[in-house]
């Protein structure tokens, strides 16, 4: 569940279990993870309910997206029914369409026609570059993929780890992961606001703050500081691993009602969060890319501006900045976690093998 | 071959044969077409000569891409390997796929690892809305259509009729297609650059004046004033067209060394002639998505200014002027040709049924 932050003021959230992308209702969340054979990668899908509106921002300096263009706030597109976050590179494209199958199967999409299954499914996505990591360049997400993920899809999938997306992941030679956070503004601040984030984490940047041996952000763990040892070990790691190509991808959800425009914001102050999780990000070899969305169960008053109702429009603003922070540390904490959680697949050691003494004695 | 226009001054090209995209060489065009059995769609790829680098300018309000982002003249990625233009609505964006399949067999590609295939080939898509044309709902392009197309792509394809991306196309209710147009600007001010367009017309607007019966923009065919019993035939039908979704994509070439951000600049200035060419253009149900690309061969002269360097980056940018003209030019000539080739495939009458008068007696 998510966790309640009672005084607005506090911005940056206690470490402790935050919750999941998943606490916004009516998200379903669905992975699937490729290891062996060839393969090490997967694909995450987030379906999302009726009426739920999009935007994104795309920071990186090598991106790999798909029907991005009709999220920006002058496009016509408003509704969007799931994004997809794949492994694979561009080829992991193809995994969105085995998405947008499942959908139009089942009538869920922009109507064009009068028959049931008329319909244009809205599936944005992103990649991360993970081709090769499981031994076979060509082991990687496709169309079925896609379509298997969102089959999997459910509002109480696990979200810390590393697996969907996340399988074939690095950070900074480390195994990277999928992590997610999330958390309920209090009522008098937000109306009781959910605020959820899913990073996918492959970065030539790293997670980890060398002089202390943990995380730049506090995640969902209660890390203590590791033994001199483990410290040595974990930077000399960091310090050897070859940069690659790389790539930090995401969701932010929201249960507030939003523009589009507004969920364009927040994925920009999404990227925030990133920044404090990842040093150095947006960097010219990252895709860099978060998805901004909302459900709109929470009304946050007045949308559009008059000069009679400048006070509601500042109220609503006030409201929405809350948001806007709220989405940068949420989406610090699911990079966090993604980092911290994950265990090593067999292609790169985990913050976990290098660091153990960093960990409570009895799991987490 | 490219017609050579002596005066850079006069912008507006004559009407008389143009040219192909494939004038500018390197360029392959291939198609594939389906009509029949419940299809009438399909699928056009311009495969592009090594070093070929790219940007986009994405102007409709409803648009269907695939990897714009990594256009943005921010983004790291600079060489592009083929465009895809496709049916399908977004479903067809499968289709750029296959030509990623088609390139990676061939190891074209943004190289990723030391094995001849492991690139990542860089294939920009954009889509128009013909679902259902045919009468089937699912008889779309997929990633076998992108293949096929690739595959078929040579340096002397047609590149004026309603076939490839084109079949299904639809423009104010006649039937739609694909267009071309080049021209090779005189020395003296280009230094022999050749400037080609491909516009794929599928427009809510409409490419004709009502006023005369004739296009807004002249073509390659030398019409002439339609009969009134032609002309009102022409109104009747414009005037019932219901406006449905509908999109104008293209490409514009060059074989001017440019840098990335001026070939979005080039992509910028061909929506010019596309506002020309079909009235209204750009609205919210428009996918109006025009790609930008300069294959090198000829330069321009200094890419970055110093203060030091001043007269020199002027004259750069006054050839630099030139060409963008020409690519309005171009591009408005392509979207002219796209509905006077056209011939109708059984879903809609063509310009040519509606308007016999208006065309020479014998062929074109």
């Amino acid at each position: 569940m998510a966790q309640v932050v009672k005084n607005p003021a506090v911005r940056q959230l206690v470490p402790e279990r935050h919750g999941c992308i998943t606490d916004v209702p009516g998200l379903r969340l669905g992975h699937v993870t490729r290891v062996g054979r060839g393969w090490r990668t997967g694909t995450t899908v987030v379906l999302l309910p009726p009426g739920t509106i999009g935007g994104v921002d795309v920071r990186g300096g090598g991106p790999g997206t798909r029907e991005t263009d009709l999220l920006h706030p002058t496009a016509m597109m408003n509704e969007v029914h799931a994004i997809c976050l794949t492994g694979g590179s561009a080829f992991g494209l193809a995994a969105a369409g085995g998405v947008m199958a499942y959908l139009e199967e089942r009538g869920v999409g922009f109507r064009v026609g009068p028959a049931e299954n008329e319909v244009v499914p809205i599936v944005p996505a992103a990649v991360i570059f993970d081709l090769g990591r499981g031994g076979r360049f060509a082991g990687r997400p496709d169309e079925a993929t896609g379509r298997r993920a969102a089959a999997a899809a459910h509002s109480t999938a696990s979200a810390n780890g590393a697996f969907g997306a996340g399988t074939g992941a690095r950070s900074r030679g480390l195994q990277g992961g999928v992590g997610t956070a999330s958390v309920t503004l209090a009522a008098a601040s937000g109306a009781g606001v959910v605020v959820s984030a899913l990073a996918v984490v492959n970065s030539s940047g790293s997670a980890i703050d060398e002089a202390t041996g943990l995380p730049w952000v506090a995640g969902d763990i209660r890390l203590r500081g590791p033994s001199g040892a483990d410290r040595s070990r974990l930077r000399a790691h960091l310090d050897t691993a070859t940069p690659t190509l790389n790539t930090t991808i995401g969701l932010i959800a929201t249960t507030a009602a939003l523009t589009k425009a507004e969920c364009s914001r927040m994925s920009t102050v999404a990227h925030d969060g990133l920044a404090r999780a990842i040093r150095p990000v947006h960097l010219m070899f990252d895709g860099d890319t978060i998805f901004g969305i909302a459900t709109g169960r929470d009304d946050l008053g007045l949308a559009a501006a008059t000069p009679s109702e400048e006070p509601a429009q500042r109220a609503r603003n006030s409201r929405l900045n809350l948001i806007l922070a709220a989405a940068a540390d949420c989406f610090a904490v699911a990079c966090s976690n993604a980092i911290t959680f994950a265990e090593s697949n067999g292609g790169a050691p985990s913050y976990r093998d290098l660091c153990p003494s960093a960990f409570p004695s009895r799991g987490v």
